[in-house]
């Protein structure tokens, strides 16, 4: 069998993996406690243990793909997505408490992990490690977090604080971990005083900028061309078609010029669901809404199936066969550390936010702290995605050392996704009981079935004088000032409704 | 620059070229002369220049691909998404003659095209080239027609006979030039008589009746996983990715089996706009529609850009350097054969289709006998492919003639797609006046604008009893029959409009 023909075997048996998935995920959603990542990660694992006996312990995966697929391929339209749902209102009107959670957050766990392992893991005598090893590997890799599991049975509409603020830090969390990982790897630790110092936060506080700005261009000026050209002569695949290709285009301009990507096409994605997607046909919204969802869904469970095929490939074990029990130690105090980390932001920062809110049902009482805390827990594709980067290519996994912290990485990933992840319904069922997570319609196709991105296009329009509209949104809406002007000028005819009962809606008006 | 670098900035530079087609795309749509395809290969025409001016001569790609990644990735999802648009009534009333100028016009146009090379190349004397490159090259290759460009010209409400017969010899004529490939590579051509000419024939038979048979196979099970499963709650994406990723499954495993993937994945197209359509929500079927129309869209497109790129390839025309004269006569010859095959079965088969059809305004008459036999000129990305494959890999350029016969492909293509292509729109606009084409509304649009397929549905769901619904349909419906008895007696709660005015129809009572 030649290369090509086992490629073609390779994706058949991928795409059929894919879509049990997906059967097998719809039909234990109402379960008490699995969800759609667990029942990919299972399958991928029963998957890679039938591929392990069948190969004689020679292979667990199907397919291998580099790293960078996760980041060129599987990334993108995950966080792409996430920007695009995301209730706008409610994401500014909390931006100080998740971007206060997602970076300073990030950067207290990170802190914390980084120096209780330079302190515990001489301790188990694994090897040497550079410090810049510490802060990066386990510092970086470990700060990055992994909400979808907990979105999954959070409801964007009956508990919308809790929703945004787990979603929030979710994606700042990303970004900040993947800047820090790279502001870590260009940063020369051996001399550090001051000035390093203060250079090091520039760029980073440059990268976020950097990366935001880019974002929330590249969003404008897709809005822009749908205004210009398509509104006389609408054509809903070409609509569509331009913003996943201009999306896309964000995250890997972003990545060429080397800033965040996932920064990038997040901001990309929310600038284009509140000017973009008001300027094109109704078609062209349903079917953004859907098929950006439905993108976004395909990648989460390919990489979830991924992780548990190859947390089981054998070449990363091999180097732990005659150390099982140091593996093992280094993953608990990860465990823990992680733990410790979250716990030491979130509880200092929830009480610093609420002193800012006014009305306690707007505080972020216990349960809250808690359940965001808990939805941190879980460590996922970016943490695999970062070790992979940092500890593989040109034969260092040969090192002991390096081995060793990929099947922690893959153990901790495996044990908070597995055991964290299927305590989290029946813990936020115990303390929100009012949430009403599973009994409910099916959490995921809630925020999807029309409802979601309309309502939130509603909450957005509607100029409450009570809402304190924060002022990161006017500043957002400034540069736009120029086109606003323009587009007011525009052929108004244009803004008839045409197309249906919602017709078009101007956003800028 | 490592590799991974220079492939991120590979990627952003294809991203934005592709932006760059589209919005040009758009706006050139009312031209004259213009579509969309010939504006894609231009702009990759111009890159390819400019790569070329800017590296020196050394190259004109961007990126390479191989050719499995035009069979593995970009042709799945423009077959698939012309099954599901095509409008299945119109398409099986004419399921005769489509399938007699899909099947017997590709084999005449084969049998001429090979005959005729084998007369005039040795002439040329450009080497040696066995019966089996003749018959595998110079038949199957240039058989395989792209109608493409013609359907965007088309319009499938104002010229809806000739719109099914172009867009359905197509598809069938893809699947044989494809079919007939795989058959010649593995039929032992040095010991023909007739056992071997029989064998030959079952071969390709049943590799029609399996494709064909796997196609609404699969898409008769995923529309009972959707039924079944999705009824009582319905979640968009689940349903949207099941139907993209059970499609690409049935592609891939005929790949799999060396059926046609294209033969598949276009009847479980059918199959599926038929079944599972009408059982997903609302917002599911807008979404399907465009998203699929969109898929493919951005693969045309992709293709395209790409041929053109790659038509400026240097190594492919150094071997022809010193015989330019050569590549320029072996083109000549094949164009010729080409617009000779073609009008050998067009005229006698259009005749014998006009004997079956009662009244004159069903007849195929002169004019649209042209243009169908114009649509077929253009050859395109599936000719390059199957061009590469057979005359590439394992060092097989290095041979003179393999180099100009694959310099003859691309000039062909070259040629057909922008000259032909150019002149399609006057032509058609000369012929069939009535068609409107350029000054309506853009035809690309004009199916996907919601009513396409809706007006579809309701066309074959209309039981007019003068209409001759062919057999063919009915054999089709009939594998559903226990399915079909089944779903009658499943609960018929669900099948209440639930969500929005048009609800769910159930296609089988």
């Amino acid at each position: 069998m030649d290369a090509e023909t086992e490629f073609v075997h390779q994706i058949a048996l991928f795409a059929a993996l894919l879509c049990a998935c997906i059967v097998l995920g719809h039909l234990l959603e109402n379960s008490r406690w699995i969800n759609q990542s667990i029942t990919a990660l299972l399958i991928g694992l029963g998957t890679g243990c039938v591929i392990l006996l069948t190969s004689g312990g020679k292979s667990s995966r199907i397919l291998e793909f580099k790293q960078e697929f996760f980041f060129i391929y599987l990334l993108p339209p995950i966080i792409f997505n996430a920007g695009f749902q995301v209730k706008k209102k409610r994401f500014f009107q909390n931006f100080m408490t998740i971007s206060s959670f997602g970076i300073i957050g990030t950067l207290i766990s990170f802190a914390i992990i980084s120096y209780g392992a330079t302190l515990l893991f001489p301790i188990l005598d694994i090897g040497y490690l550079e410090i810049k090893d510490y802060l990066e590997a386990l510092g970086a890799i470990f700060s990055a977090t992994d909400s979808v599991c907990t979105l999954q049975v959070l409801n964007q509409n009956e508990t919308p604080l809790l929703y945004s603020l787990v979603f929030g830090e979710g994606v700042v969390n990303d970004a900040t971990s993947v800047v820090l990982f790279n502001a870590i790897t260009k940063f020369d630790v051996s001399d550090t005083n001051l000035n390093t110092a203060l250079e090091f936060f520039g760029n980073f506080f440059s990268l976020f900028v950097l990366s935001t700005f880019l974002g929330v261009f590249v969003g404008l000026v897709c809005a822009f061309i749908i205004r210009k050209l398509y509104s006389g002569r609408h054509s809903t695949d070409g609509e569509v078609a331009l913003m996943i290709l201009m999306a896309y285009l964000s995250y890997i301009t972003a990545e060429v010029f080397e800033l965040s990507g996932i920064l990038t096409v997040f901001f990309c994605g929310i600038v284009m669901s509140h000017y973009a997607w008001h300027n094109v046909t109704h078609s062209s919204q349903v079917t953004t809404n859907h098929a950006f969802a439905t993108m976004s869904y395909i990648a989460e469970v390919f990489i979830f199936l991924y992780v548990g095929m190859d947390s089981l490939d054998v070449e990363k074990w091999r180097f732990v066969d005659n150390n099982p029990g140091k593996s093992v130690w280094a993953s608990v105090i990860l465990l823990v550390l992680i733990m410790i980390g979250r716990a030491a932001f979130i509880l200092p920062l929830s009480f610093l936010s609420n002193l800012t809110r006014r009305s306690s049902n707007e505080r972020i009482g216990m349960k809250q702290q808690f359940t965001v805390w808990w939805a941190g827990l879980m460590r996922g594709a970016v943490s695999i995605a970062l070790a992979y980067k940092k500890f593989t290519g040109s034969g260092k996994t040969s090192q002991p050392v390096n081995a060793l912290l990929i099947t922690s990485t893959i153990s901790v990933v495996l044990f908070s996704t597995v055991v964290f992840g299927l305590a989290t319904k029946p813990i936020i069922r115990l303390l929100l009981p009012g949430s009403n997570t599973a009994e409910s319609s099916s959490p995921r196709s809630v925020p999807l079935l029309g409802n979601g991105h309309d309502h939130d296009h509603d909450d957005d329009h509607d100029h409450d004088p009570e809402s304190n509209t924060p002022s990161f949104k006017k500043l957002l809406k400034s540069p736009t000032h120029t086109i606003h002007h323009y587009w007011r000028n525009f052929d108004d005819a244009v803004m008839r409704p045409v197309f249906g009962g919602r017709g078009f809606v101007d956003p800028l008006t």
